[in-house]
């Protein structure tokens, strides 16, 4: 075994740049490379084969006097092999070197690659475990885990701490009839929609807090925004009002912009995203208005909405479209507001409460002050059908010391969404689980 | 409001102490602090309250000339409030700080706490969304937070990506009998118990991928090491082998142990913590033995285990009494082994395996090589009764390419359970699972 031989593509290529080699000069040195076949072509007198590993791509050249040349022959796509040779600067190549190959171990011959190009959705889905693999899928999930990263960088920067509320919860929902049931052996039990409530107790101890953990939703809905399990950012805050929440959200969220465009700029560009939306709004300060005012400018725009009424993904798109940065829409009708968000005191009619809406994308974030009247929120519980019992616990972090404190949830899938420019946000997680799938 | 002038305790104090006071000296300026009433005591003349907030407590002392006096007689225990006052030093004094009372704001009144001394594990379980803001929880949770952050920092820093694997899984099993049930709609689905059979499909685009992640065990057995919802650290490596794997798990608890040693001296100290076995773990190397020797060394303490058998917890206890840092074994029988893990060559009667086992803890880690050979793992399978159809993505991981590959999972809670010196691990957890409590 030669383990610590072994250079990845990124690295070869470092090793001879630093050899400042002249234009189509061979290195010095031979290196060992090793991957899958991610590309072939035969012509009569040279095969050409490009190694895939983590870090990229590079063209393998093997000549017909090589010793290479009869354990190229039998490469197929996605074989896995080791492989010695030069690099050799080629403006042709890809990334501006290719291999000029001096030996191939075979490590394993793939079967017939069953994906190709032009496939159809349906069958990607199908093969997910091997679509993997494909350069999309490879830097979306190298973006995603910059994104889970920054988004704790930034938490623990500003001193919160990271907690973990329960996924196997009682009956407490942030919408009831979209609960996934679970077999508690003889009990029934549900998977979680929020840590909210869990990390309202928490912040008695720890007052600031953050996670980044699996919610479900069992949505009925077939739209591209919508993962029936997702992983759920969620903070909660102590001594924290409305405004400094939004603040901390629009930090928080230009933090993981600014990694993503440090660190991602060929991911990107792979993903052909026009970085510029991103860059806008990474300098601007994002716009805060008022559900009233978001009223009157759909109305400018031809879009009447009834006061009172949610508004829809239409409605979101239309205002999103009015602006080059994210927007925060803050003060909806206390009435359509979940339990927990409380009425304005000057405008009892409103809670305090904010949602972020992005291009393409439509709510990114939720977030609010917390309701400290238990008489409010059982009342709203009642109203919505809610068995009170599961959140006897939840009432008594009213009881004991109440302090004024606010949070929000971020779909950490329809960040990445965002961020890559996807167009369905099933591809901003591995193997996305919808209401018509979850195998693989 | 004075959000931004307020302090918290440890800032308070360290303000103090560059301020180079006297001894008895009263700081030159008043702080306001704030958070919620620990202990009280009160005197004729005097009243003591405890102010706790996340950083620490601080003892504040009320005088009966005070402005503050009669809100100071307001508070109850848990009741939040600011305070405004002047830092004294006071050898007497929890940490070496007093502060003289000025003003007292009252934010809310606690009703009475139901937590007392001396209660009993139910009660404390019951109120556990209460129990979290005890000096113990509050501690632990810390630590908690400190060992995935290092975790994750351990992996980062060796090139690992973060990479993510369903929860709601088809009937894929580590363990069959202890899957818990998900109503998916009109199907039925589970929830997983190990990233693993995802990752090794995921390898072949990242190469090197970790997570931490909720997994889950329908356990019945009420030991004080299993709970039936934990945090699974999960690793999975291209081209590394057994001892390779075993390499990363010991560099990357070492790394856990220096980060917890470094940051929590205060925490560890507050749980009574012996630090001595961790420093000793830090700083050896940990042996390397395989099962036929581990069988010897029980036999020699009088424990004989018949070849074949897996080891019980009491011979894990005798076995980890016997070493002054955690152990692993290696080479356990192959049939009693999960499908994946590979006979070696050498003994095809034996796997290319480990388990990493710690005093007090038993297993903290499991691992192995993953076997390439799908028919050897369809037999293995069939004789589990186990149905192959939801297998079948897995097996594609070794048609197309495959590659020698490690990989171990490590029970969370039970690493925090190990570095806090805890003896149940429902207390290395908020809000643990068990198979009768799933509330709060």
């Amino acid at each position: 075994m030669q383990v610590a031989t072994f250079l990845h593509v990124d690295e070869a290529i470092q090793l001879a740049e630093k050899e400042k080699l002249a234009e189509q000069a061979l290195s010095k040195h031979s290196v060992w490379l090793r991957g899958w076949v991610y590309r072939k072509r035969e012509l009569k007198e040279k095969i050409f084969l490009v190694l895939r590993d983590v870090t990229g791509i590079l063209q393998c050249v093997v000549l017909t006097d090589s010793e290479a040349w009869d354990n190229a022959q039998k490469l197929t796509i996605e074989s896995s092999f080791e492989v010695k040779g030069k690099l050799k600067k080629d403006k042709r190549a890809p990334n501006g070197y290719e291999l000029q190959v001096e030996q191939i171990n075979i490590i394993s011959i793939a079967e017939d690659f069953p994906i190709r190009k032009y496939q159809s959705t349906e069958l990607l889905l199908d093969y997910r475990h091997l679509w993997l693999r494909s350069r999309k899928m490879t830097a979306i999930l190298k973006i995603r885990h910059t994104v889970f990263q920054a988004i704790r960088e930034f938490f623990i920067s500003k001193g919160y701490y990271e907690f973990h509320a329960p996924i196997i919860v009682p009956r407490i929902a942030e919408e009831g009839p979209t609960l996934f049931e679970v077999k508690y052996f003889d009990k029934k039990a549900y998977l979680t929609q929020t840590w909210q409530l869990y990390a309202e107790a928490a912040i008695f101890a720890l007052e600031k807090i953050f996670t980044i953990a699996p919610s479900f939703r069992a949505e009925k809905s077939r739209t591209p925004r919508h993962l029936t399990e997702y992983w759920h950012t969620e903070v909660e805050a102590a001594w924290l009002g409305l405004d400094e929440i939004m603040d901390v959200a629009e930090e928080m969220v230009k933090h993981v912009i600014a990694r993503v465009l440090e660190k991602h700029k060929q991911e990107l560009a792979l993903l052909q995203r026009d970085t510029a939306e991103l860059e806008t709004a990474l300098q601007k300060k994002w716009k805060r208005i008022t559900y009233d005012e978001a009223l009157k400018l759909l109305e400018q725009h031809g879009m009447k909405v009834k006061w009172g009424k949610d508004l829809r993904t239409l409605e979101i798109e239309k205002l999103t479209s009015l602006f080059d940065t994210p927007v925060f829409v803050t003060h909806f009708p206390k009435e359509i507001m979940a339990f927990y968000k409380p009425a304005s005191k000057e405008n009892p009619k409103v809670a305090l409460c904010f949602d972020l809406l992005v291009r393409n994308v439509g709510e990114l974030i939720g977030g609010s002050e917390r309701d400290n009247d238990i008489e409010a929120m059982k009342k709203a519980l009642k109203k919505a059908g809610e068995n009170l019992d599961a959140y006897q616990f939840y009432f008594d972090t009213r009881r004991y010391g109440a302090v004024k404190h606010s949070g929000f949830g971020l779909g950490t899938e329809r960040l990445i969404m965002w961020l890559c420019g996807l167009q369905h946000i099933r591809d901003a997680i591995a193997f996305p689980r919808t209401i018509n799938r979850f195998y693989p």
